[in-house]
């Protein structure tokens, strides 16, 4: 991988909770890239058992001269772990260590590791700072952006968490080289999210360059982590707390929640549900009128192209809406889609029942 | 007891995040009294199972108007329960019943309720509007205001938890009326205490009323709830996250918190051990030269007329030390004590072991 000399960086603008991305290659390693990290008489740095080996020791080290003591611990791997055991874990850790309200927290490694951190910091003594530094390319693009923390309750995902903000987000590229293909795969499903909600000319870039960020050039991938960052943003900053404009980053997600859930937690990766669900999603937009069956199919081969699942599995229609009703979008029962308006551009709507099954019905395996 | 014909309004100032305390007798039945609650499909009545036989059902009659459905859950009582077993309970009502992001938790009971129901409004799909019915003296001078909610983690008290305000506070004196005499005098600890810290005219009032006080005067009761929320939202008003002012609320309870956690949580009421720790933390205050012993002396026959504990338990002095070090206030293992300054203005300190332990020498039991 070639080295990126400086750093990117996106501004996340909401007041007083303002925080930068940074974006590069090797950042981990450069003490002088956590400057925007508070200072503290301690750190916490949480990993789970496939990440901390690779990484946690480095950027232990990195964080050496700015904390008298930096802890360590490592939660276990996978969506399935993302429960109130394991968050405890953290709790215990910190407790143990005799963390203060200044204590500094660092999230290392995917989605499940910085959502179950950033709700123990949301929630430690109500509310320690935290840093973010994700391992994934879909924490990178998605999770660790914009403040949404959360645990998942037997009964549905992200259901227990908080609106909480790190004060610093580092991507560094480089730990990408070690992302299994499906989770490179499940990434890119949330990078191609952004086209057709907000930016189809990003859309148009994605597919143009598809097998190049396929291939992991760092170039490719710099940009494609930068501009979801900065889309990310812009929504974020008009709509922090998901009352009408966030909720558009859903996309996808009322379907790929159903997938998640009724497979069990873990069988299929988030970006996997997501990629298939935006093509569900975009089959109701179609039938309610916002795209053509052409902007279905080059959605769909893009997904495809990505290496996600486009065929639903087989859960039963009455499964899927029982499972779709209690979503976090959904008010008195009735289910809520975004749906793609015109190309780049989404609403959140509901949809009569019976358009729900008929889309489920040509897009789930027979 | 008499019936106040309207009731007293106590605005608590946070920008968007205000809310007004509503304080009369017999309020639990006006449905006009919620109109400051949020509209929604559902609401979720909490309680405990000595509460909710005596007001859940009126509670529950007067929503009956406002909401479709008011669904009930009744908590086991006492601040053992105060834990994440019992809060998961709350998250289990809320998916069971399909509530959503717009459903209003009702808080009716003390403390130990509120701190529950609000972590879990906080937490509950990031964050649904909660009001707080508190039923205990304590609750409605004290943790029923000013949006700290939490549950106990073995290890401390409160450690685990959120600042949330809620939409409404509703103090019906009518419900001191099945209140424990036990309970009435913890939450006369929590009244005494914004005497020293804030407004030495109401202590002298607290001393010339507290026979009227305790024998539950509604009129009595009425000032001594309202003067004490009005203090409360003064300091709240300045300091919602407690980065400095609003710690001086805490006085009496850094002694208090380790008189309970080392007894126990529930062996001694809360308001019965800040009423100990209040005279603890005088002490101390003397010794650091804010007040003289004649202070010490007046407020700890104070905390003697209202029927709350004057002698510490015998912990041991490093068992307390211990214990006091994993406070919240605590900060790279330094122990914080709020001392009063001068009688009505407190301040956070730290104090040497050595005095420290001389104040515990001299104030617990043999």
């Amino acid at each position: 991988m070639s080295v990126l000399l400086s750093p990117e960086r996106v501004e996340i603008q909401l007041g007083e909770r303002s925080y930068p991305i940074l974006i590069g290659n090797g950042l981990l390693g450069e003490p002088r890239h956590f400057d925007a990290a508070p200072a503290a008489a301690s750190a916490l740095i949480v990993s789970n058992t496939t990440v901390a080996p690779l990484y946690a020791r480095a950027l232990r080290d990195t964080l050496a001269g700015r904390f008298q003591a930096v802890h360590m611990l490592e939660l276990p791997d996978g969506e399935a772990h993302k429960d109130w055991q394991t968050l405890n874990l953290i709790f215990d850790a910190l407790l143990r260590h005799g963390c203060d309200r200044k204590t500094v927290l660092f999230a290392l490694g995917g989605g499940v590791v910085g959502d179950m951190v950033g709700f123990a910091a949301a929630s430690y003594m109500r509310g320690v700072p935290f840093v973010q530094v994700p391992t994934t390319l879909l924490a990178q693009v998605d999770s660790s952006v914009g403040g949404k923390t959360a645990i998942n309750h037997p009964l549905g995902k992200n259901m227990i968490g908080a609106f909480y903000q790190p004060r610093l987000v580092m991507c560094d590229l480089a730990t990408l080289s070690t992302l299994p293909a499906r989770e490179l795969s499940a990434g890119l499903a949330e990078i191609i999210k952004y086209g057709p909600i907000y930016d189809m000319a990003f859309f148009d870039w994605i597919e143009a360059n598809i097998d190049a960020l396929m291939a992991r050039d760092p170039a490719a991938l710099a940009h494609a982590v930068r501009r979801s960052c900065e889309i990310k943003a812009a929504v974020v900053g008009q709509d922090e707390r998901e009352t009408g404009l966030r909720a558009i980053l859903n996309f996808g997600h009322t379907f790929g929640h159903a997938i998640e859930s009724g497979l069990g937690y873990g069988e299929w990766l988030h970006g996997e549900a997501v990629g298939c669900g935006m093509v569900l999603a975009a089959r109701l937009s179609q039938r309610l009128g916002g795209v053509d069956e052409a902007f279905v199919q080059r959605l769909s081969a893009l997904v495809e192209r990505a290496g996600l699942p486009v065929v639903a599995p087989a859960l039963g229609l009455e499964r899927y809406l029982e499972l779709m009703r209690i979503d976090k979008k959904s008010e008195a029962g009735e289910i809520r889609f975004v749906v793609i308006d015109q190309p780049g551009s989404a609403a959140m709507r509901s949809a009569p029942d019976t358009m729900v099954r008929e889309v489920l019905a040509q897009g789930c395996a027979s």
